[in-house]
């Protein structure tokens, strides 16, 4: 194989790829970049068995040369060396070259790098077939998707299943929902078609897919294996997270009898400040809601004390009080995307739930904790 | 104590303060900020023991009002809860006031702090005495000094006085030294006055000043047991550490057979790409010089080789090469600050040296290293 090729267009795709390449692995050929060069095409492929992502970069975009000559063959090239020489070259074209299946030799004019380099032998079979049911996102609409459900997700491998985005198809409608069993985040989103499925994908995936998509449109193509999103000339594939997502329909409460309505940035920084000395607490603030004060407090034996006045604001709902984690509400006002949002109270000890005025397509529901003062 | 204060004009002190104010200490109250409110000025001092920082607010700067009310008096309040809550309030006027000698309250019109707070008697003593032989610098001059010096000190605490910045004042003329007995670099530097001293300074206390002093002239003012730096309203007490500073002198050849003159950027760009294959034999690159031809490469059995020359440069002496740290050189020719640099060799196993055409103030010491190949 060899290849002379515009450096930072290589360059793009190589930071593309690189993100399903991990820093360590069972797998030494995993710590790799797979090159193919065909007749028409560079595909470029990283992956780490969980998640991979292939580019295919053609000869020409439009006039513009992206590869100027070559010789078809692959080969496998250290992920972590060939990303920092081709960022750190200085010359517009790169020539990558093949020397005896085991030398990647990677020059401009300046400089020259012999790589020493696995056979593309060694590199494990991968499933990268793309079947399944198809359904198409404008790329803001998915990163939005994300931003409002990713962060409420598990980070803790306990439970596999509540490391995932679980994705429902109804027809035209798709529900995103994500639980770290404290909190959950549900999206509603409607989109062309009629499909009908329902899976949990990681929501690693899910993120880095959503920063990846730049302006492009995206497809997610779900099949019972694994979900393929393609954007562009890039294709991210992602295994499912198998078990049974929660049933969260049990978790949100039917009727709220208190509601509150208060501008988004005031009430989340007041309860910035107040959780400030809840920090022994697990940042566990207190609000007590009248018809005529809205008032929120912290305490802390050690520390202090802190509370914090809201004269602007609207409730319906007898004297309440209720505690909860500063750092769930928080994201959650986060994601709400409002300038005021609604928090509709059914209980002391109830689940409450987050919402924005004036938009039906993101609910979260958070679980107080007890009160101790 | 009680004061009303100037919001942001407190953060920016408290701010500067609480650089001297450790995460943990022996001493808990090395953990709070000292306020004392005499009859025309508020002083916060911050202290970890080694080094105390004290910033003095007046009641008006020009026609500005920064104190607007108060009653005299001192207290201790928590260096990491004050700071945190003077950042979030949100009112331009904040009232700290001192109830029962042991609660600090903090407020604005929205919000309201309590904070347990200890003792103004349980603050240790500090010797903030000014005295001493006292040296005035431009702000400008005084950070070049320490941004072409400091990097050179050791961060290991195996012998302290390496971590050290050695000032020696000689007359009129200056002397700041920095080894961490791999590399050395040293600034000339000539002031106003007659001055004679030699005392070690702590590189965190000179690299800390270098930030704060802004756009201010800075004093420094050394006596046997300590050194004082004052800019604005602010001093920063710092001890000087014990020890003698190697003779320096004796690191430094007397000829240099080979010069090689070079432009910064090309040198530095080139040996940054060799070292990539380097990493690990700890970076070290070896260079070959001809009078036809500059050549940089480095080898490394598992991963590779890299290769690299350079066409324009101008060099006087027989064929050498030397093999050295590819950081030692990196960060030697960042400080020499200048388009190009010169390397003054003196043979393949002897310390060579990096200075700046057209400038005679600051030099530097590398030590080289074996080559493998």
């Amino acid at each position: 194989m060899k290849l002379t090729i515009d450096r930072l267009r290589l360059l793009k795709v190589l930071n593309t790829v690189s993100i399903a390449i991990g820093q360590k692995s069972p797998t030494p050929a995993f710590l790799n970049f797979k090159f193919e060069m065909n007749s028409d095409s560079l595909a470029i492929t990283g992956s780490n068995s969980d998640m991979t992502i292939q580019s295919v970069l053609p000869l020409k975009e439009g006039d513009n040369d992206i590869i100027l000559s070559f010789i078809p063959g692959s080969t496998l090239i250290s992920s972590k060396f060939l990303l920092e020489i081709i960022r750190k070259l200085e010359g517009n074209w790169v020539t990558i070259e093949v020397i005896d299946d085991v030398i990647a030799k990677i020059s401009d004019e300046k400089s020259d790098f012999k790589l020493n380099s696995m056979r593309v032998e060694d590199y494990p079979d991968l499933d990268l077939d793309v079947e399944g049911d198809c359904v198409e996102f404008k790329a803001d609409d998915f990163k939005k998707i994300v931003t409002q459900t990713a962060f409420a997700a598990s980070t803790k491998e306990v439970r596999p299943v509540l490391t995932a985005i679980n994705v429902k198809a109804d027809g035209e409608q798709m529900e995103f929902t994500a639980t770290d069993s404290f909190r959950l985040s549900k999206k509603l989103h409607r989109v062309e078609g009629h499909h009908e499925f329902e899976v949990n994908i990681p929501v690693k995936t899910m993120s880095e897919v959503a920063k990846l998509v730049e302006n492009n449109n995206v497809k997610m193509i779900v099949s019972d294996r694994k979900v393929v999103f393609q954007y562009d000339t890039t294709s991210v594939y992602s295994r499912l997270i198998n078990g049974d997502f929660p049933k969260t329909s049990r978790m949100i409460p039917d009727s709220y009898p208190y509601v509150l309505q208060v501008g988004a940035d005031t009430f989340r920084n007041a309860i910035s400040r107040v959780s400030l000395l809840a920090i022994e607490r697990e940042n566990i603030v207190k609000v007590v809601i009248t018809r005529d004060e809205l008032e929120i407090s912290s305490k802390s034996d050690q520390i202090g004390s802190a509370n914090e006045k809201i004269s602007d604001f609207r409730y319906a709902g007898e004297r309440f009080e209720i505690s909860f984690n500063y750092n769930y509400v928080n994201e959650a006002i986060g994601a709400a995307q409002s300038d005021d949002v609604i928090l509709s109270f059914a209980g002391e000890m109830t689940a409450f739930r987050v919402t924005a005025p004036n938009d039906e397509t993101i609910v979260q529901i958070i679980t107080p904790v007890r009160s101790y003062y």
